[in-house]
C-alpha cells in the first residue's frame, strides 16, 4: 500500500493541525519531508497561487501522498492510519472509535477561530476572543475525558483524541488559558509531551522554527 | 451490535449538523427519536443545565445510542455507519475515503462561525461574514468536487461527504450567497435532493419546524 516515496508535509512549526500530522507520522514511524509554508512571512505564503494548487483553502497542513494530496488534519491522520502499519490511531471498539467525538470537539468546535487564521499578527481583542472558545472548549472537554480517559485520552492507548489535545494545550498556553481549572486536560498533556512521538515533532524543533524559539 | 431501543436525536430543525445525522439514520434505515432543543427560544434550550448534562459543548446535535451519548455530528455518522448494516457511508477504498476531506472541510472550515452559533439573531454584519466564510470554502470546495465527484461527492456512491454538503447549501442559501459561481456543488446539491433520505430529513418537515416553514 505503501508507495516508494515520501509523503510531503507543508506546514508550519507552530501550526497546531500541522503538528497533528507530524505526531501521527512519528507514531506509525513514517518518515516523511517537510517544506515549511510561513504563515506570517510575505503576508502568509499561504495565500500565494502556488500553494492554492496544494490546498485550496489555503490553510496549512497539506500532505502529498501515495500520490494525492489531502488537506484536513483529521482526514491525513485516519488516511495513515488506515493505510500504515504500526500502532492503531483509532481504538478497534466502536463505542471507544466514536470518541473522534473528542478529536472533532477540538478539530471543529475549539481550534478553528477564523478572524484569527486571517490575521496572524494577533491584538489583545483577539486573545480575549481565543481564551474566550478555547475555555469554552475545555470547560466541555474536561467532564468527557474524565469519563473517557486512562492514561491517554481514550482509555490506555494513544489515539488521535491525543493526537489533537497536545497541540490545543500548546494553543492554550500561547493564550494564556488558565491550566489549572482543567486537572484532566492538564494531566493527559504532561503524559503524552514525555511520549517521544509527540517530543520530536514538538514546534520547538522543527526545520522551519526560528532560533529564538528553539528548545 | 444495535440496541433495542431506539436512538435520541437531540436537534433542531434548522442546524445543518442535526440533519446531518438525520440524514445518516435515513441512508441507514435506522428509526430514531428525536428530542427538539430550540436555539432560539428561552435565549435557546441548549443553554440549559439539562441540556449541558447530554451536551457539554450546548451544541445540537447529541445523539442518545446504545447506551452513550455522543455529539459532535461526523463522530456520530461514523459511529452510525460502524455500527449499522446497510448502505456505507465511507467508501471502501482509503484513497476514496480519504475524501473525509470534504465533509471535514465542511465541518471545520465552513460551518463553525462562532459569533453566530452564539448570536441566532443574525445582524447584517453578521450575514456578510457569514457570507464570506461560505464563499471562501465553496471556492475550496469547488475544485475538489470538480476532481473527486462523478454523480455524488466521491464517485457515484452516496458517503458523508454528500451527507455534509446538502445543509451547507441550505445554509448558504439562507444567507443568500451566489451558489452560480459554484455549479458542481450546485448540480451535486440538486442531485441529492432528490433522494429519499435528504427529502425525508430536510428542515421543512420535522417535527419541530414551525407552521410557516413546512413545506
Amino acid at each position: 500500500m505503501a508507495s516508494q516515496t515520501k509523503p510531503v508535509l507543508h506546514g508550519y512549526f507552530r501550526s497546531s493541525c500541522s503538528w497533528r500530522v507530524r505526531i501521527a507520522f512519528a507514531l506509525k514511524g513514517v518518515e516523511f519531508d517537510q517544506v515549511p509554508v510561513n504563515l506570517i512571512k510575505d503576508g502568509g505564503q499561504q495565500r500565494t497561487e502556488q500553494y492554492r494548487t496544494i490546498n485550496p483553502m489555503q490553510q496549512v497542513p497539506a500532505v502529498e501522498i501515495d500520490g494525492i494530496t489531502l488537506s484536513q488534519s483529521l482526514a491525513v491522520i485516519q488516511y495513515i492510519d488506515e493505510t500504515r502499519p504500526g500502532p492503531r490511531l483509532l481504538p478497534a471498539d466502536p463505542k471507544k472509535r466514536a470518541q473522534r467525538m473528542i478529536s472533532d470537539l477540538i478539530a471543529s468546535g475549539i481550534q478553528p477561530l477564523p478572524p484569527l487564521s486571517d490575521h496572524p499578527q494577533v491584538g489583545a481583542e483577539k486573545v480575549q476572543w481565543a481564551q474566550h472558545f478555547i475555555d469554552r472548549g475545555f470547560r466541555a472537554l474536561e467532564p468527557v475525558l474524565r469519563e473517557t480517559s486512562g492514561m491517554y485520552c481514550v482509555g490506555d492507548e494513544i489515539s488521535m483524541a491525543d493526537i489533537c489535545l497536545v497541540p490545543q494545550v500548546y494553543n492554550a498556553e500561547r493564550f494564556s488559558v488558565d491550566l489549572e481549572k482543567y486537572p484532566t486536560i492538564k494531566r493527559l498533556n504532561q503524559t503524552l509531551l514525555e511520549v517521544e512521538a509527540f517530543r520530536a515533532s514538538h514546534p520547538s524543533h522543527q526545520p522551519d522554527t526560528p532560533e529564538e524559539l528553539r528548545a
